[in-house]
């Protein structure tokens, strides 16, 4: 580790809580004014650190706070891209410590956006103070664009990316979004799931009704719900819904093996989350189910009574969140339809079916022969002593498919988390190793775009 | 009407009023003082209508209020029973008006308990006070015992009775607690279905995990819920437990006939609840679906986020709560261990199933050629002017079969409620005709009951 991080960890680490300690959910309309100070929060940092021109860009949304060094213009241009919301943090009830009152335990920080995305931004701050303080400043331009909706889809981001193409014209986007297999095993993300996302809402009778006077002759919600939700998936839990693998990029043998040869072990990964059995796609590794085949899992459900005790009621209505993680070739506004289209017409002729679409992303796969994906191995390899592997995650961000679209960047991702990390869930955390880490080797990778750049 | 109920409405309208401001929730235990409090305040008015000997019983649980007024050894004894708790009133914004700030308007009151049972209970003591104040007094022996556990299962009412039998010693139990076919026919419940009610949990991984990290290779508790409850019923509706229409009294073709002589409209009905289509199982009417049939229902699910927003998790649980009406000559017993045996054996093996029986009743069939059925009945046709109907109802009464087994006795099923009063739902409501009507009916029956019971 490098002196400067030796001498200044604690206050990078202290500041880090500061910016936790602000509960930025960008989901609930009721933490609006907190997610404002997180920006404000960031754009003093940024400051501080020697951006220039650091600024609050409003959208229809929350704003993006953006910032810049710009040095020279026949050097390279790096855009660093993340984010400062949060997912709501609830069931509160679960949290070992308030999700909101950051902690570090076990040399670890556990507090909502620990690691997604606050923790892994601020690696990218205090990498920045460190090129300035203590390597004589950035060896290229650098921008740095972070946003404040990418938990809610990143909507205004497509549209502010868009309006400004000029001012964000870079050659790579580096992003520190995602995860390494472990901290003995750095890698990188090559591939990324897309998403579909929907709010679904089945209305039997107009109002509650008494189960014991109405029960057998009225259709239940709830159990009508559950049977349109079961019939997604068929008894190899292959999703069901017509044409939707008509567009999924099958990988050749070789590229199979090529992805097994990660380090994984169902033993290991039963034991971490607690499984009784693997689960999935039959005819599909657990590496695959995660990296390569698109999914289809309900997020959320309610309905009826859910009090203590017994209530014997028959609800009006019953509601679901269901999501569809996509792969290459599906595309969001796809699936999107078909997935409308089908739960239409699969629900009885008794209830009314009603889906809304929430954010889609679309898959992606960023390149792993480019100059700035070998900069992130090179960088890697150097702070961890190992070459890292290249992996297929499983989760979206959506992003990196919009910047290839409007920008023609790719992305490189340069993520410092651990699938344990709890992401999502009560008692989200980062290893304070992970975050000093990060910060070690994000100065690696500038300089060695910059050399390969060169040469 | 009587010149004494007349006299005295607006009263009788405001004292059950008084009542139906406590909350008298018994499934929550935040409500137990009110639940006391509507004891009390029960045992006052009691006190106040000439009822003799007036006590709290303690029990496990809520007391259990009684009181009695006994003239003369020689004359029979009613029992009368009802009911001082109330269901939970959550979603409470689904109601027009608070559910424990009652109002009168276009001639109904509307408030929790309107109905089911705090009215229908405060026309016998209205009923009681009519008789000894402008009738010289009632005609034979009395006892009220009103509970304080009928929307949890009546268990430590069970306990009481059998402890309490000599106590208790009567000819026939008197109950309000059902409805008529429409103030213009009036109509008796003979027949009552019984309930098996579980909560069941699905556990898959032992924490909420990000769905875009693990969706695909891990069982998600939510979608395995759903399979397994829709499983539970097959492409006619019919119910898939091994073993649970073994015991299901087959009613001959006369039987059915008479049953479905009932008025009924299937077109009426589903305007009535605002249903596109009539629903349930093949094979048979709504009529014998809501009155001789079996049923399963979901009355509760939820898990994973449910706030608002997208947010892409696989919870660690799913949790829904599970009853099931039941039909002579099937048993609470028999079917919960079938359905708890039956839902754990479908779980696949990568989750972990807990199912927790609530409580149970049996159903019960009361005769319609007994003496206290005849005077109830002609008491009904002398206050409404039309002969009632026998009708089956869905509704559970458990401790009608309780009654029968622990003390010997029939009951009779006198109650004014409307199927469109909204009982267990938002908007509860009685209409002032039936509080009245009720008030007007149960002198009649007392007085039949013991010419009948002379002759």
């Amino acid at each position: 580790m490098s002196t400067y991080i030796e001498q200044h960890q604690e206050r990078f680490l202290s500041e880090l809580l500061e910016w936790l300690r602000i509960p930025s959910v960008s989901a609930d309309p009721k933490f609006h004014q907190d997610v404002l100070r997180a920006a404000d929060y960031l754009k003093m940092r940024l400051e501080e650190a020697g951006l220039e021109n650091v600024e609050l860009c409003p959208t229809a949304g929350n704003p993006i706070v953006y910032g810049e060094k710009l040095i020279d213009p026949s050097l390279p241009t790096v855009l660093v891209y993340g984010h400062y919301d949060v997912q709501p943090a609830d069931p509160y009830e679960l949290w070992d410590s308030p999700p909101f009152e950051p902690v570090i335990k076990n040399e670890k920080i556990y507090a909502r956006g620990a690691c997604d995305d606050k923790g892994q931004v601020y690696m990218h701050v205090k990498a920045f103070e460190l090129m300035q303080r203590s390597q004589g400043g950035v060896p290229c331009n650098v921008k740095i664009m972070i946003e404040g909706e990418e938990e809610v889809g990143s909507s205004n981001l497509a549209l502010f990316v868009r309006a400004n193409k000029e001012k964000l014209k870079a050659d790579v986007i580096l992003i520190s979004d995602t995860g390494i297999l472990s901290n003995d095993q750095p890698s990188i993300e090559v591939g990324l799931r897309g998403l579909s996302y929907h709010e679904v809402e089945v209305t039997g009778p107009n109002r509650d009704l008494h189960s014991g006077l109405y029960g057998g002759a009225v259709p239940n919600p709830i159990n009508i719900l559950c049977k349109m939700i079961a019939s997604l998936h068929d008894e190899n839990n292959d999703i069901t819904i017509p044409g939707f693998y008509d567009n999924v990029a099958v990988l050749s043998a070789e590229e199979r093996a090529e992805l097994n040869r990660v380090p994984h072990s169902d033993e290991e990964f039963k034991r971490s989350i607690g499984l009784k059995d693997i689960y999935g796609e039959q005819g599909y590794t657990t590496v695959e189910r995660i990296g390569i085949r698109p999914t289809l899992d309900v997020n959320g459900i309610w309905g009826g009574y859910t009090g203590e005790g017994a209530k014997t009621v028959i609800a009006s209505k019953a509601y679901a969140k269901i999501s569809m993680r996509l792969v290459p070739n599906q595309t969001s506004d796809e699936i999107t339809q078909l997935f409308q289209q089908h739960f239409e017409r699969i629900a009885p002729p008794s209830v009314t079916v009603k889906v809304t679409p929430h954010h889609g992303g679309e898959p992606v796969v960023t390149p792993t022969d480019s100059v700035a994906y070998r900069a992130a191995a090179k960088a890697l390899e150097t702070t961890f002593g190992k070459k890292p592997i290249p992996t297929r995650g499983g989760g979206s961000i959506p992003i990196v498919a919009m910047f290839k679209t409007e920008l023609g960047l790719d992305s490189v991702l340069l993520g410092f988390g651990l699938d344990s990390d709890a992401i999502h869930s009560p008692n989200e955390h980062y290893g304070v190793f992970n975050f000093l880490k990060g910060i070690e080797t994000i100065p690696h990778f500038f300089q060695n775009y910059v050399a390969a750049s060169r040469s």
